[in-house]
């Protein structure tokens, strides 16, 4: 009797560390559950568990109060899949279809045409201001509630070319493990993304536990008005308002947050500044990149491992030998993660 | 020994309450105590209470679940005195002195000629023009922290002309229990200020609960660089990058929060469009205006009142016939509050 009423209790205490882990945003790891299972142990996985008991014990002098406790993310090619090519620039490409129904005469004129024509050496060859077009054309000059709308039924119904999966599947299981295991240990995690901050907006919360007003991105202005009944609404308007890429992040950190992070991670030159801005600080402080160096299972790409570059999510020498010099942490797909999606089995 | 363990019991949950009530963001009020002790039982403080219940009560239609309970404040004239003149003015004013030290020649240009000859009705004459010099020359070109250290060096010592008190007891008692009210409801409270963003960052969390990421204010723009050792650092440049009144208000809390709030509060035209868009989300919300009738214990201003616009928090007719038409609740200073500064006895 005694006894399993010893055993009933301790299997009450397990389910109650185990949910704390989970979903708290207190609390000092279970010792009973590994938070990181998808992380293989090396210096990486070491390097995190570190960061974390060391920043959240208070016996330690580096001990972090919790509302400090800040970590940003990267959002393209560091939680999910960014190649062959951003996701949000498919959206924008798709929309292109869905914009020439309403407005016909933009079939017939540059860089529209050539979307339409689906010819995608032509659409490689895109320039910026091209871009700039396409973009103002399909994701400005309509309700923040209207583009919403759109996303979340494009992404609803769109599917990726090699894994034929809804794009928020194709996010990195071992960073979902991270995120949740920062939050676990009083951690407010950000995502900090050169894409379109409306755009992960739409999905943040649901794919990553990471609401809206933790979304910080590249923004178009925002203009209010009325509709004619009155009721005000908000436009996005074509109008770069914050670019939030390379030198950019730390800017938009300070805009959005106002304090400097304690961890960052991002996987491309474009989240240097962030990186070398979160290391600058005082105490300790974790940066850290996603080396997509796993061709099988994911891709490998970028000049560091003497590939060629292919301008989306580049990974540079030179940002490969600050990383080593500043003590920055490389994180190796193929190594030191051992499942890459959750839909794997 | 019975009686004495459920007295013992019976003061542990009474305990317990009262610090759900003012120090968690979940759970619901206490029925023992009265959150909103310095507010009189009347029509401002029953919609509070009523709003709150409903939108908490998961049996209610009008439940908010606790992700999207969002209140955000506007605060010159909201949480703490803005008469006879803002208190970011004043620092500004305060250090041209500082900055003529450094820089004579100032001394001998307008506006700053102007400014240091302390002839208060000249001052008052400066034109848009003339402040835009004084903010260039006082609040910018630093760094983030530089900025900080300042604002914090000059809260220390200030104080305000009439109460002879720095200006961060110069807040209002029944907000401060307002706010506090709604965290202990699980909403998040922002304060959205056409002031400086950096500046109310400073003393927000202290003063009142509410950390750096969630003041959203005017801000310059920022710019990252590296000092000549190499280390990184944000400076603050002369440049307008978000103007956060008016329309600004309503199109800055989609830029940082993305998500429409349920309860805001205001107290001049400035806070207009950020009322109407609260008020125009579906379901239950609260949109509140502090009204300054209250000659004796603060101030009493504005054309609603029938007294002359300062320009300082105007509070004209036609907010106030907008705010019966649309169902917005009017706090009187005189007849809500029984109670306006913490200092008082």
């Amino acid at each position: 009797m005694e006894s399993s009423r010893r055993t009933f209790l301790k299997r009450v205490l397990a389910c109650a560390a185990t949910y704390r882990v989970f979903t708290t945003t207190a609390g000092a790891q279970s010792a009973q559950s590994d938070p990181l299972p998808s992380w293989n142990d090396g210096p990486a996985k070491q390097a995190i568990v570190k960061f974390v008991k060391t920043t959240t014990d208070q016996s330690s002098s580096s001990f972090v109060s919790q509302e400090e406790r800040i970590a940003t993310f990267d959002q393209d090619g560091t939680l999910w899949v960014e190649h062959p090519i951003y996701t949000q620039v498919v959206y924008c490409l798709d929309r292109v279809q869905v914009v020439v129904k309403e407005k016909a005469e933009l079939a017939k004129v540059e860089p529209f045409k050539t979307v339409l024509s689906g010819d995608r050496e032509a659409i490689a060859k895109l320039t910026m201001d091209d871009l700039l077009k396409i973009v103002a054309a399909t994701i400005t000059g309509m309700s923040v509630e209207d583009y919403t709308t759109e996303v979340k039924k494009w992404l609803d119904t769109a599917k990726d070319s090699r894994w034929k999966r809804p794009y928020t599947e194709l996010t990195y299981l071992p960073m979902i493990e991270l995120l949740k295991y920062l939050r676990a240990n009083g951690y407010k995690t950000y995502i900090v993304t050169g894409g379109g901050q409306d755009f992960v907006r739409v999905y943040a919360e649901e794919v990553y536990g990471i609401p809206p007003e933790q979304v910080i991105g590249t923004s178009v202005g925002i203009s209010y008005g009325y509709d004619k009944n009155g009721r005000p609404f908000l436009t996005r308007e074509p109008k770069l308002l914050l670019n939030d890429d390379h030198a950019g992040k730390p800017e938009g950190i300070h805009l959005m947050i106002g304090r400097r992070p304690y961890a960052a991670c991002g996987n491309s030159t474009g989240d240097r500044q962030m990186l070398e801005y979160t290391k600058a600080g005082e105490g300790q402080r974790l940066a850290m990149l996603v080396l997509h160096d796993d061709a099988k299972r994911e891709y490998a790409y970028g000049p560091a491992l003497g590939l060629p570059d292919t301008k989306i999510g580049t990974f540079t020498q030179a940002l490969y030998d600050e990383a080593k010099k500043d003590g920055w942490f490389v994180i190796s797909m193929k190594n030191d993660w051992n499942r890459i999606f959750a839909f794997e089995e």
